[in-house]
């Protein structure tokens, strides 16, 4: 996914002659916390965040050319880079929001840490069933219940809790990819344990050939 | 992981009587974009986010409890809740704050959407190697080459593009999980890809123990 994917376009900006008071009732009715302030060609000359705003109230500054932040200090990405050059900034800088640049260094879009949570969690809603569905269509000629009975197999021998072959199937439509991550302590676990299922049915499958 | 795990401990919070001009400086050094409001005893009884305390000085308010906001307008959870009931709750209401109490009801920590962004990340920046080295682990038997090379296969197979054994093996040490869900169109296609691998390497093991 490349930040253009995933960036507002639609994103709130100011002028650096704008007055503090306006833009704090912008940033207010709008609820966000930073906003862009840009030139008339739409390049990106400062940042304020609403705790600048507070400073510039409480000490009587009048424009936001007076509190706003060098967009410098703001680690910009382009259209085209990796959703996860944000992700690691967000993570590493602490920063709310990452602005999105074209090759003319204009600024198009924004990155909030929302849309990053957003895309992480829909990834981690991911039923777990699906997983096995979309297994069940690589391993040709397996059946459900076969997938099941070994699951069943795997989860008992590993977690020494006896479990049907119906209460896996009725637990993975249940569970998500993050609960399994996280209930087998890890991505590498969950995923061994996908491995095993499979090495058990592909196993089964075919000592019933040989019969 | 439990919200207990991940909420922090060490939360800024304000009382009610406390002066939004005191407020305002304190989350400013903070860098917080929102804080709880307590009573003596750590109960929640409010909450104020910068953009309260902006229009409290332009409007001239005093104290803190004329601005606050109502804690039930804030989803809660408790300590032994899921994260991903933070999850949920953040990227549903855009809330950059969750906060956690026990079950006296005394807050007792606060999960910030940082948090949240962390431990995803971490997640998504797990090395494909790693999961290489779990499930080579798992497939008692079978060489770190022989599963090279038939990730070069199945590679080559679903994407038309050649590529050796040696390329494969140099790309999961740089790849990570998360790069590697984005290359193959999502989570289900990546772990069909890996269950081909093993699919691979577990018919030509039991194929070569034939001979």
């Amino acid at each position: 996914m490349k930040a253009k994917d995933m960036m507002d376009k639609n994103f709130l900006s100011v002028k650096a002659f704008d007055s503090i008071d306006e833009v704090s009732k912008i940033m207010e009715d709008h609820k966000r916390f930073t906003c862009p302030v840009v030139d008339d060609n739409n390049k990106l000359i400062g940042w304020v965040t609403a705790l600048d705003i507070t400073k510039g109230l409480r000490e009587n500054n009048d424009k936001i050319s007076e509190i706003m932040h060098n967009p410098e200090e703001t680690h910009a990405l382009y259209e085209k880079d990796s959703v996860r050059e944000a992700v690691l900034e967000v993570s590493e800088d602490r920063v709310l929001d990452v602005p999105v640049f074209d090759d003319n260094e204009i600024l198009k879009g924004i990155i909030r840490s929302f849309d990053i949570i957003d895309t992480f969690s829909e990834l981690y809603e991911t039923k777990v069933y699906k997983i096995y569905e979309a297994m069940q269509d690589q391993l040709k000629g397996v059946t459900w219940d076969e997938l099941m009975k070994a699951s069943a197999i795997v989860s008992t021998r590993n977690t020494g809790i006896k479990i049907t072959p119906k209460e896996y199937d009725e637990n993975i439509h249940e569970a998500t990819f993050g609960n399994a991550v996280w209930a087998t302590g890890g991505l590498e676990n969950f995923f061994v344990g996908l491995i095993s299922v499979g090495e058990l049915v592909i196993a089964r499958k075919i000592g019933q050939r040989r019969k």
